[in-house]
């Protein structure tokens, strides 16, 4: 049962609480009958306009500390597979790139789950074609060949820039968000005051 | 009922957060048989660490605007007094100081809560002794020129920095935060894992 409302999943393969609202959203929208729109988004463009040339937890040392500390508890909470990644924040614009191509794939949200999973979980470097290409095998997406690929398409790279100029536009400055309508909620503590707004407004 | 275990309760009263945490705190650590210690504390000398000269929703623009959003949002959501205030932050020093002379007076949690209020409520400046006299009125306690003058005692401004010094030995860079033994809880978002954190201690 889905039906009207729509709620937009923006998330950023670096993002540590996005790992966490990619493996929980699909599951708690289906229970209230909302749709997901995946908007897959870079940070790095955005935490340049704040003036940062690094994700705030590494800046910030002791949130940084405080955050790992934190996602090991939320990810025993909801039971999300979780290793602290060897490396962080990682580069994560091929991973974007091919999550935008994959708009209305059947797929789609399957890769999302597993290039998160590659990162946070498998500790892999998710800008690897390698890690991509594997990630995209257990996704079963159908033309592995033509998902790598479409991240080095010029559509694939304007509409993920696109994205990007609307993340700003529209007042995004960390990740994830969901969006429903013009209401933004931040981070994945939001996720179910987001779903219970979107419910609201059917 | 309330045994073993007890949360230390940070709060600084120019943060938004920290408002809806002192709101609601009392009332969910009875619940479930926590005791509670307040320790109000300055972030000012924290975000002076972190090289901020404001409160981060203030360098922060656009997460600024999203915090009074959330405010609103989550103070209708739990039902608490909310009205966004014409200065923020507010000078918090006076009312640190006269909670922390509180500790182990009947009115210490009813202060707490008022002060709160003034700030993010009835929109007064909580650097004011009359706006902090009428808040000791409201919290009912016996000796308000005691409570007043208690701010400018040697020993309360010691033991006020001592608690700061605590802080940040603590890896304290935010609030408000909840603290079980050594673990660390930061953001009213995480009082109810606090809480049952303690409750698993117990």
């Amino acid at each position: 049962m889905t039906t009207g409302m729509t709620i937009e999943v923006w998330v950023e393969f670096a993002s540590t609480y996005s790992h966490i609202a990619a493996q929980r959203i699909e599951k708690e929208a289906e229970k209230a009958g909302i749709s997901i729109v995946w908007r897959p988004f870079l940070l790095g463009p955005i935490f340049q306009l704040q003036g940062l040339n690094d994700s705030p937890f590494n800046v910030n040392k002791l949130k940084g500390v405080y955050m790992w500390r934190d996602m090991e508890r939320q990810c025993k909470s909801f039971n999300i597979p979780f290793r602290k990644p060897s490396v962080f924040p990682r580069n994560s614009l091929t991973a974007a790139r091919i999550a935008t191509a994959a708009e209305g794939e059947s797929w789609q949200s399957a890769f999302i789950r597993e290039a998160f999973l590659a990162n946070f979980y498998l500790d892999q470097d998710i800008a690897d074609p390698q890690v991509l290409t594997e990630a995209l095998k257990r996704a079963e997406c159908p033309d592995i060949e033509k998902a790598i690929g479409s991240a080095q398409d010029q559509a694939t790279k304007n509409k993920l820039r696109e994205t990007n100029d609307e993340a700003i536009s529209r007042g995004i400055f960390g990740a994830p968000n969901f969006i429903v309508g013009d209401e933004l909620f931040w981070g994945n503590d939001r996720l179910e005051q987001a779903i219970a707004f979107a419910a609201d407004e059917k």
